[in-house]
């Protein structure tokens, strides 16, 4: 009997070097499916953010049964979609379309690619009290999968106070019954002393990024850091956190779990996330 | 290593039910390739099929390999393409369009399929004297193939005489030194007592066009009968010229060996021809 086909496209900005074509098709190989996973470059093919809704209907005109969506079109591909799924709906971005019966249904498979990369990387970590460095699209999923894992105070902090605040009452208002504030990078001094751990949600330490997004002088070995930065695995900041003797979370969690959550929705097929994950780490390093 | 991926689409009207991209997929996964050849039906998508040309750059954006194309946009597609080869420049029709570098390159695939399968099925037969019915596209690109394989005298039949004067005239001039003449369907009971074969290129005997082409007391043991229909593969004039001790052949072979020298413009890999046709007896019975 013919294996079951699957043609998966990734459409954003820049994402000519992404790792999750590798791990999607590798995957399907596994479980002996034609799984062919295209990168569209928004920039390499000429096309405006904008032009988002038309790549939709390309896509599922030449037979595509889902996309991903990353930057800068998580936000802009909502009012071309059928249906929205809870997650993606409450975040208000979504990173995976899947084609159903000629129907386009948006998911966000950012906040559980965190928390279930976080409940495996970190199972024992304390999460009442956390700081959470970055307010854009991936910090949202990040601080709605914090609230989720038991978060009772989470500090939203971004170098732009404004939209550290608007993301602070969103996730408080989606998660009631926990404290979410927001805060400026200068009182991470005040902050961090006192927290169970920090999530890195900015672009610092990415490989056209270097640096580190805070004075390493503040990590603790009582704080645990996780960073979203994928790329590198290890970044300035996760090198200093294990100085200083922190528990870590590398991005690969998310990244890898963001991609088993999206190949089982395109799927229904439950990938082997630890298998994803060798793969994941054989190809990063 | 990862193996090589290949996107592969048809486009035409009614492709729905088509084998190649069964036959292209194992083939591919035969190979160790990830492949993926997808059907778009202009009826079903809603398109006219002046809008090959838009649906050539949809696929280029979305990350596509290569296109066959099929009825009614062989001739439509070549205004859109970047570059023609030879064959498909001398049929004006395309049946395969590869993306090369961001270049889209048009070939034709149905002559050399129709000559690779003749030598397979028929080896030993006489060529001289042929008589080609029906001067539609698949009528040029068998015309064309017979000439090379060293038809003398050709004569072009149609239901439409203008249509196969216009054919036979563009044949010798193609095939200097050869005869080609245009002829009428009631001249068949003169033509075929002399001729070394026939081959059919009218959708006769197909499941929704039944019946046989031409009254069955013209069929004797010195003419061999060649049916380009694949659907059945046993057409009723098949069945009445192996009654009748003709040496036949069936369009089996043609859907095959258009298939796999496309499959090889596509991916650079020779197939296993025996093992598509193996594939395809499978299916079509």
């Amino acid at each position: 009997m013919a294996p079951s086909a699957y043609l998966v496209g990734l459409v954003g900005q820049g994402v000519g070097p992404s790792l999750t074509p590798a791990l999607h098709m590798a995957e399907g190989r596994a479980n002996n499916l034609d799984y062919v996973y295209r990168t569209i470059d928004l920039n390499t093919v000429g096309l405006a953010p904008e032009r988002i809704g038309d790549i939709l209907t390309w896509a599922r005109t030449l037979g595509f049964d889902a996309l991903n969506v990353t930057h800068p079109c998580k936000r802009l591909v909502i009012p071309h979609l059928d249906a929205l799924d809870d997650e993606a709906a409450a975040l208000g971005a979504v990173n995976t379309v899947v084609f159903e019966h000629g129907r386009t249904v948006g998911f966000n498979t950012d906040a559980p690619g965190f928390r279930i990369g976080f409940v495996e990387g970190l199972p024992r970590a304390a999460t009442s009290n956390v700081v959470l460095l970055g307010a854009g699209g991936a910090g949202a999923a990040v601080g709605h999968a914090l609230l989720d894992l038991g978060t009772e105070h989470l500090t939203v902090v971004d170098l732009d106070v404004d939209r550290a605040t608007v993301l602070a009452g969103e996730l408080a208002a989606r998660h009631r019954g926990t404290h979410v504030d927001a805060s400026a990078f200068d009182k991470l001094s005040i902050l961090l002393p006192h927290s169970d751990g920090v999530v890195h949600c900015t672009p610092t330490g990415m490989a056209d990024h270097p640096g580190i997004p805070f004075d390493a002088a503040l990590l603790h070995p009582g704080l645990w850091v996780a960073d979203i930065v994928y790329r590198p695995l290890n970044t300035a900041l996760l090198t200093a956190a294990r100085a200083a003797g922190c528990a870590t979370l590398d991005g690969g969690y998310m990244a890898v779990h963001q991609a088993s959550t999206a190949f089982e929705l395109i799927t229904g097929i439950t990938p082997n996330a630890e298998r994803m994950s060798r793969h994941f780490r054989s190809l990063a390093e």
